[in-house]
């Protein structure tokens, strides 16, 4: 299983548009990804315009290789290249520490 | 429904103690705390010595009433003052965008 953090500093006057594009990306991950296992989108409550995607994937291709080759992948990063500030996209990469706790193991198809 | 990020450096040499401290909290918060929907732990695969929890609570009180007087909280605020090092505990609060999309929103007892 692998682990995908997602900080993003979106520009104010673009965030409706920013949700209406992460809201289609997030759904259709996990609706056309075997291997997109969550997609859980945050906002800060501090910092209104900086969201943090939490997404878990079977293994680092379903996220190298079947996320970033999926349609919906090309329109997201058409959406982000607009709203996101520039500098404004950190990504972290992790593991879980201990998978057999992580309920969507028991649906994962690896 | 409230998210808590908690990136957390640790001393290298007391990564195991750490994990095993980690393990029994995320595990008593799920089985102890109806409130506590989600718990995960990762490790980053970059810097192993830095770990990111994602916790999600049914709301504001589930996390600042409920997990904090647990009495794993307490001994995982000794194990944590341990092992952390000095500055390297960093909390994000927010909320989920798409509460609806939440797999635990359904379970979610508030």
């Amino acid at each position: 299983m692998y682990t995908v953090l997602v900080n993003l500093t979106v520009r104010t006057d673009l965030v409706d548009e920013f949700v209406d594009g992460i809201r289609v990306n997030a759904a259709a991950s996990l609706r056309d990804e075997t291997g997109c296992l969550r997609f859980d989108v945050n906002r800060s409550t501090e910092r209104p315009n900086e969201f943090i995607l939490y997404e878990l994937y079977a293994d680092e291709d379903a996220f190298y290789v079947a996320h970033r080759k999926a349609p919906h992948y090309a329109e997201w990063k058409r959406v982000a290249a607009k709203c996101v500030m520039p500098g404004g996209h950190i990504n972290t990469f992790a593991h879980p520490v201990f998978p057999e706790a992580i309920p969507e193991a028991r649906a994962d198809p690896s």
